[in-house]
């Protein structure tokens, strides 16, 4: 069995784990399974050859056996659903963990994407503040119906799942904001995940490739 | 078998079928299906009992014999993961089908909701005009690259699958401007996914709602 993922050779998140080979990562290690890296320039992206595997022209890809996946949400599910150990075996408890997969990517992440885009791409333009309370409240009213939610549970599911594990990933792009140190449990959620040995093992071969790379420039 | 979604009693896309539970009403109708509907007002959804059902307040749900499941796309997996027709049973090809459900609700959606939502809600802000523009060129930028991969094939896989399903729920939202019409092949991709039985008879499921609701009022 053969496991190869793409990731940046020179990632815009400069080694916090940001990027999002880090939850394929991050499954690999919890899944117990050694893998192999591709790591690609940001021209290397926008090549036919790499269009072909994504046509996206984004990273990560999933190698498995000659299958190549693109779309980090799919390769977290197809490799929870091939080697046991991230989704519940019974099959409204799979289902529920598949939910908290589509909410973190689909409901949690959008708004936390655009507001942190904003940061990035719109600080020098004249709507910036403006436009920024209005995406922070977006970002604050998801968080409040997460934070109900959750409770005082260790997880959103009974036992830690593919859907913990994207959301921390999501959740994470928020550390050192009042927007999610408004809620004490949301951030022992994420302080939570990132205690777990696969997420350090992930984090250390990320950030290995970004020191690597810092070091030879 | 009981099966019961939610929707909007008075949906704000006023019978086009844009609002979530269309995709999961077509889900129904390709697997050939019977559900019942709930229909709920603005104020029911933000009911204790309701974000007890769904976190963030959102249609729609499916109560399939006693477990609620939320997420629009969480939905249409399990449903095609319960019943044959919208999965390919090759595991390699199912995992390139949730591959597109993936990227329609990750990497398409997000880019078409934030323009539409600019459409709504920032229509009157003095930076509407600069911003739209940025919004339509993400928006270009990921069609060019989606119409690159489907070129003249009918499908996203070979066959219709729950991803394709899933994309032409999301590129709907652009009937009608140019960003779409750019592209013949997305066009007709789209008019291919309308003309097919059971999104015709899942609109017409949803179309009967705006009509009644309408008559009533």
């Amino acid at each position: 069995m053969a496991l190869t993922i793409t990731a940046f050779a020179q990632s815009p998140d400069r080694g916090r784990g940001f990027a999002r080979d880090m939850r394929v990562r991050w499954t690999l290690a919890e899944l117990g399974l050694d893998y192999n890296v591709r790591l690609l320039s940001f021209a290397q992206l926008r090549t036919p050859e790499y269009l072909c595997d994504h046509p996206f022209g984004q990273i990560p890809t999933l190698d498995h056996d000659g299958l190549v996946l693109f779309e980090s949400g799919a390769i977290v599910l197809h490799l929870a659903q091939s080697y046991p150990g991230l989704l519940p075996d019974a099959p409204d408890q799979r289902a529920m963990a598949q939910a908290w997969m589509f909410a973190a990517l689909n409901t949690i992440e959008p708004v936390v994407n655009e507001r942190g885009m904003a940061l990035i791409l719109e600080r020098d333009s004249p709507w910036f503040s403006e436009r920024q309370a209005m995406l922070d409240d977006r970002v604050r009213a998801r968080l409040q119906q997460l934070s109900a939610r959750l409770g005082q549970n260790d997880w959103l599911t009974p036992d830690f799942s593919a859907g913990d594990l994207l959301m921390v990933t999501v959740l994470r792009r928020l550390t050192g904001s009042d927007l999610l140190a408004a809620h004490d449990n949301l951030t022992a959620y994420v302080t939570r995940g990132e205690a777990r040995p696969a997420f350090q093992s992930a984090f250390a071969a990320q950030r290995a490739v970004f020191e690597q790379t810092t070091a030879a420039s």
